[in-house]
């Protein structure tokens, strides 16, 4: 005891000192079971819910993902005014390939031999005029086609109505005219087919089947259009086997078919075809074409084990078992009727009056 | 007392006793008013900041989106080489459809009746040659438009510039007659119209006022081609009215305006119309849209309540009260003056030098 | 001490009191060191790894991207049937533009001059038939190119083999004579190329490296088509210079080249050029188009200090640190020699046998 250096003065009580807390150990069954069965409560939590339940040992990645999509089929149309035509992948796939997303034509407005000149607006669309004073060249409405010329011309030559002029494609697109029918009837014949309950994870859809699981109805959505999601929900869990790891399928309407509160019901766009004819005039055949547009939308989330999201658990969890020894000392210190005899037991009362400045007790104590 | 039983010599202890730390209670009104201050520092810290304005008690999950979006309007060129045109939708959205994004052909090189076939290649493009020997053939360089023949010929009657033949789709596209203008002047009309101070939540945008708010001009833009982003932000707090989660929306422009620092300024791209003349030779019209595209970005996140967020943060922010007692503690046993007498007070120290093998007290202990 | 308010009997100790728990310091070299050690274990972990290393301290945030590709190149072919043909942007990429991904065509089948009609199914796709008894009108079978007629006809006049015969298309699309060829060497050049070791950064890049980088045959997915993904990888830490955050390319292929465990092998769609012969009768050319989809795929995440997950994680690390308390409670008081004198200093037993009903002793106490 007679030999000492300068630094294990300050190492030594930091080195091979342990400091633990002084404990009153209370023999009390109420108090000791509630504190155990709070203590269960958290533990039960923390492991239960957190770590085996929500896998919280994990850290999760979410999805990043590219679809290829293939659509097979042939329809056939029969109407007055194009007689018997035959629709395959190259004519109602618009445009013949997308990333995500594919576009299925089932209704169309056709306008044969559009040739760029001056033809009188659809008096369907537009106010009709009576002289070249009501209309204005240069100006174009947003339901007009084209830009006004200035002049009031009749409609047809059967007719007395009298439209303005305009510079576009003519003949201009009759709306009006639309059949109601559509090119499909939405049914596809492939080996393995999805089904809901016998091929969940068969990857070949039949059109019809995508947009009656998400509960619509083929016939009246091929008229007007739409956005189908084929939504595919992929979660793995990597620290299994991969093979566990498998997409699910649902679908589900994605536009609002409600006419009342949507700008644009149902899903349409125009596109031409472009011809030239004789003497180098270009003409073109006008298609607005209807159709159920599907996006395919892969999320989901990958988990695997991690250190950090463990300890963060494990560290909270056990903060979250101090709040035992907090609700059971509010019993011990100010419910049970030994309170006071109690707190003689935990508390030491040192007190320290004098260490302000003057010397005004504020408050009495006991 | 005189009756006992095995089992409950273990579990008894762990059952019926309570356990709580021994306290030394000061009474010091400095220590005690910096503990509570720093202590409600920390409970405002954890309820104020990370529970009622950053929502720690929910779990957040990102938006899976779909856009549908649709163009109108008519616009109407006069330029020397073509006379008088009207674009209409079909001819200025490229593709057709698209499921985030949209193009909008504002400018454009149109290079009429190309026929595969060998011309001279552009004097611009290529270095200029004066014998067959300067030109290799098969060889094809980055900026020429087709494969070299080995021929040395003159690029046009009227001039002595031979440069090198090429087989390609012939006559080449003649990059430097580009007219700097745009067929676009940016307005359309519709009921509702965006305005960020009027009206911020209609979902119909004039195209001249996505660029201007994202403080472009659209003249500049619509000549050379850009990038715009239409952002949507939808944040959305599932714990309240669903009708309380509208989108809003920003406009920017995505692509390096700066020309010195980009590999390829403005947006453009080739696309062409394939048409059959008598005999069946096939032409085309090669053009080289430029204009703007705009994509669509949805991002957000949801936030709903969950357990696990919050027990995390209640937990962590128990722990955190803890650093209170350490900061009192320094003060009171290393600061007061009366630090001896606290210290003597908090410590009971047990002296246990001897459980080491042998007997070699390395520290003195004062 | 004779002056009192009520107010002050209950705010006085809660705001002049300090509660420090009582402490036992053990002098013993052994369980001091073994404290140490855990707590500097723990420490380690906390700062090094959870703040340093995985930069705990840091909200991390994904990334929204916009992606904008251009393809340049010249490809020449000579095939017995079509002869020499060149290939240029506008030829091979379809659509022209997609927002995040490009179609570069690399082999195909043209089917010529097709027009509305009635012909014998191609033999090698559908069952033969002897009478028109094995057709029936109206039916379409998924592998067939249009809708049957009813009637059994001979496939040509050199041949005795006969098949229903169908409204389609015609002439079908002959997809046996598939020339295994494709029209691209995979070889660009530009100033700047990408180079995994020499220009890492340059974001051009021949379409044949990406194919090498991904470790797969240019030669062979070009016949075949394919997907390729272009990973750009964008991890930012926003609490350093920007300048730091650039992209990392890498590449991989995205569809399974396994042709036994995959629906459809390779990559390719249909489209269709169409046009107008005398007397208005549209044909179009058939194109089943074999090609590489490049999709361009940005991930990462942005970081940047926030206080919440600083503060969960200096709190779960607070909490963690109790764990060295408790190791070092376990080996004093349950493996060392003295560890019922130790049990003695730390504990305090207080007996409250008494607070039940009645007054039965379940378990002897010793």
């Amino acid at each position: 005891m007679s030999f000492s250096c300068g630094c294990c003065r300050i190492l030594g009580p930091v080195l091979f000192e342990y400091d633990t807390p002084r404990i009153v150990s209370i023999k009390s069954r109420k108090v000791g079971l509630i504190n155990r069965l709070v203590q269960l409560g958290i533990l039960a939590y923390v492991i239960g819910w957190v770590f085996v339940w929500q896998k919280g040992y994990q850290q999760f990645d979410s999805v990043i993902s590219s679809v290829a999509t293939k659509v097979k089929g042939v329809a056939v149309t029969n109407t007055t005014d194009h007689g018997v035509k035959i629709w395959d992948v190259a004519d109602y796939i618009i445009p013949p390939q997308e990333e995500t997303s594919f576009f299925v034509m089932t209704n169309l407005i056709m306008t044969l031999n559009q040739q760029q000149g001056r033809c009188p607006e659809m008096p369907e669309d537009c106010p009709h005029c009576i002289s070249d004073s009501n209309c204005t060249a240069g100006e174009q409405s947003p339901r007009s086609n084209g830009i006004q010329t200035g002049k009031c011309v009749p409609v047809n030559s059967s007719t007395a109505v009298h439209t303005c002029e305009v510079l576009a494609w003519c003949p201009l697109e009759n709306d009006v005219d639309l059949s109601q029918r559509n090119i499909f009837n939405g049914s596809y014949l492939k080996q393995c087919v999805f089904n809901r309950t016998t091929d969940p994870d068969c990857p070949i859809f039949r059109l019809g089947d995508i947009v009656r699981e998400a509960g619509e109805d083929f016939q009246e959505i091929a008229v007007e259009g739409g956005v189908m999601g084929i939504q595919i929900k992929w979660d793995c869990d990597l620290d299994q086997s991969v093979s566990k790891c498998v997409p699910q399928y649902t679908f589900r309407r994605l536009d609002n078919k409600d006419v009342q509160n949507t700008v644009a019901p149902g899903y349409n766009f125009r596109f031409a075809k472009y011809y030239k004819g004789p003497g180098e005039v270009e003409s073109r055949t006008l298609i607005k074409a209807y159709g159920i547009r599907f996006d395919v939308m892969v999320f989901g989330k990958a988990g695997k084990f991690d250190i950090i999201p463990t300890m963060i658990n494990i560290g909270s969890g056990l903060a979250l078992l101090g709040v035992a020894t907090v609700l059971c000392d509010v019993i011990v210190l100010h419910i049970l009727k030994k309170k006071t005899f109690y707190r003689e037991k935990k508390y030491k009362y040192v007190e320290d009056w004098y260490d302000l400045v003057g010397n005004s007790p504020a408050c009495e104590t006991p």
